[in-house]
Parts: C-alpha cells; sequence; structure tokens
C-alpha cells in the first residue's frame, strides 16, 4: 500500500471510531463520510460496507488486545495478568457503543466478518485464564467463553447511563469472583448456606 | 372493574406477555391485537400507548416478584433467599427480550411510567441483600443497585444466543461472589494477588 493510501485509510478509521463512539454501531457511512471530509464514494472505494469498516476498525483493536495479552503473559503475575486484560477488554467493548451485541453474534457465526477476531480474542483470554489456573490463582470451572461473556456483559452495563456508574466497582467484584474462589473449589456453582 | 372488562383486560395482557416474550418489547400494537384477535381500536381503548400497555404488563410482573421477596424473607436462609430470589429476577427479565434496556433507564428516570415499579424491585432485593449481610452470608460493598444491575447484565447474557447456554452457569459464579466473599471482606475490590 502506498504511503497517502495508507494514510487516508488510517484518517478513515480513526474518523469512523470516533463516530462510531458516539452514535454506536448504528452510525451512518453518510455521516462518517462528512465527518471525514470526503465524498461518500472515496469511503465506499476504501470499504464498500459499513461491516466491511467495522470489520477493519475492530480487528485493529483486536490485534492490540492480542498483543497486549502477549506482553502480559511473560511481565506479570497470572492473576494480575488476567484482571489487568479483562479491564482493558470491557474499556475497549464499552467505548463502541452496541458492538457487545454484535460480538456477541459472531462468536458463534463462522459466516461472520467478525467471527475469526472474536475467536482470536477468546482464545487470548482463555490462555491468560489457564495460565491463572495453572498457578492455583483462579476457579477452574469457568473458561474463555465465560470470560468473553462477562466482558460482554459488563460492557454492556457500562453502556447503560443508569448503571455505567457502578460498572467499574462491578467489575471489581466479577474479577474477585474469578480469582478468590480458586481458594474454594468444592464450593463452586451454587452457594447453598444459611 | 366489571366481571367481564377485567376478563378482557388480563386476556390483553395475556396475549401481550405472549407476543412480547417472541418479539421482544418492540413488538407492534397491531400484532398484538391481531393475536388478541380484537380490533386495533379496542386494544387501544384499554391501553392509548404501547408504553401503558407495557406498564400493566410489568407492573403485574413487579409485583409478583415483590410479593416473592416478603414470603422469601420469612421463609428461607438470608443467604438462600437472596439467590432464590435474584434467579427468579434474572428468569423474567429475560423472558421480555429488550426489557433490561427499559429498566435500566427507568430506574433512574423519575418521569418513565416503570419508574416507580423498578424503584419498588430495587427495594425488595435491597432488603434481602440486608438481612443477608447482617447474618454475615453477603459482602457488604454492594447494595440494591449492585443487584439491580447484575439481575440486568445476567438477562441481557440470556438474551444473546451465543452466550445464553452460559447464562446459568455464570448466574452461578455471581451468586457465589455476592455471598462468599463476605469472609474476605478486606479483599472486596480489586485482588491483587499472584
Amino acid at each position: 500500500m502506498r504511503a497517502d493510501a495508507r494514510k487516508n485509510r488510517d484518517h478513515l478509521l480513526a474518523v469512523a471510531g470516533a463516530v462510531i463512539a458516539e452514535q454506536g454501531v448504528d452510525a451512518s457511512m453518510r455521516d462518517i463520510a462528512r465527518r471525514a471530509d470526503v465524498g461518500l464514494a472515496t469511503l465506499l472505494r476504501h470499504y464498500p460496507t459499513r461491516e466491511a469498516l467495522l470489520e477493519a476498525l475492530l480487528r485493529t483493536s483486536f490485534d492490540e488486545l492480542t498483543a497486549k495479552a502477549g506482553e502480559l503473559e511473560t511481565s506479570s503475575s497470572p492473576a494480575d495478568a488476567l484482571v489487568a486484560w479483562l479491564r482493558d477488554c470491557v474499556a475497549w467493548t464499552t467505548e463502541y457503543r452496541g458492538v457487545t451485541v454484535l460480538m456477541a453474534a459472531a462468536i458463534e457465526d463462522t459466516e461472520s466478518a467478525l467471527h475469526a477476531s472474536c475467536v482470536t480474542l477468546r482464545a487470548a483470554g482463555a490462555r491468560l485464564l489457564t495460565r491463572a489456573q495453572e498457578a492455583g490463582g483462579a476457579r477452574t470451572d469457568v473458561d474463555g467463553t465465560d470470560l468473553f461473556a462477562f466482558v460482554a456483559a459488563l460492557a454492556w452495563l457500562g453502556d447503560q447511563p443508569s448503571l455505567a456508574p457502578r460498572a467499574d466497582h462491578l467489575f471489581g467484584v466479577v474479577a474477585n469472583a474469578l480469582l478468590t474462589d480458586a481458594r474454594s473449589a468444592g464450593s463452586a456453582g451454587m452457594p447453598s448456606r444459611g
């Protein structure tokens, strides 16, 4: 790709990211083109559909989150690495309104343009989780899909104006649940204590 | 209200509940009237707007859930009562697709027709939570709003086809987090253990 073509593409993606952060993943291509100060035809030449644009936009973030997981695998204690990465995932997912529903669908839909990126992300989380489990620092009855679901649910909470102020606190409760219950493996599942 | 008027109203509410369970809270009034085998004008005479219909529909369920909380307060151990009630709330909320977003907005919006019911529900949960906390059976850094948020988030998970199969398991993880961490009050919030 020529340098100016890459620059144009990066500009379009940056603007698309900002517009989608404001309006959610349903933002119109026309709005995005207007904000990027290009014609709609130019935007469509780069990204023929909104889905193609979202794919490019999200894949970049996916790559960053996957790379971050790799770094954490070598630089932090297993439990801290897992929680730090989950926090990054929730923060990113919260940034794009509506993306949680999109991702929840794509993770099981092999036809989706986002499927491969979601699977890669889940696998990155699963590796951090397994590492924490092997170190005795995380409960053993959760897997990568559970992490994916918790990230999606916490991001959804952060997206509801009335509940958003509690989202960080609730992240702490869930993170605590994923980690501390390793001490009481036998009590995993439904508690029954009076 | 005359007996036949009450019967008509109950029939409309039962049909509306079924249609909304299928299509979500955005179901059209026209579809609901058709399924109830009445004219649209008849439906609108009972419920002038979709919001009025939803209010009547949800308020009935709210009343049932609130009454259930009252029963549990006297019949079960504090921790079991809390978990049983939360499970009922999640099951009910999952039944009506889209209602979580509606409730999350209504809980803080004093103008919403659903506000009072949401506040009553949150208070019922808070009473069960306080009872469990006083018995030493629940962590003390969560409140009624946190319960409300967890119910909403778990119901949202149950609404995503790809994640729904994990929803019950994840309910167990969250329930465990609300209860078991009472043993380690000092570690509430962000865990940091290698």
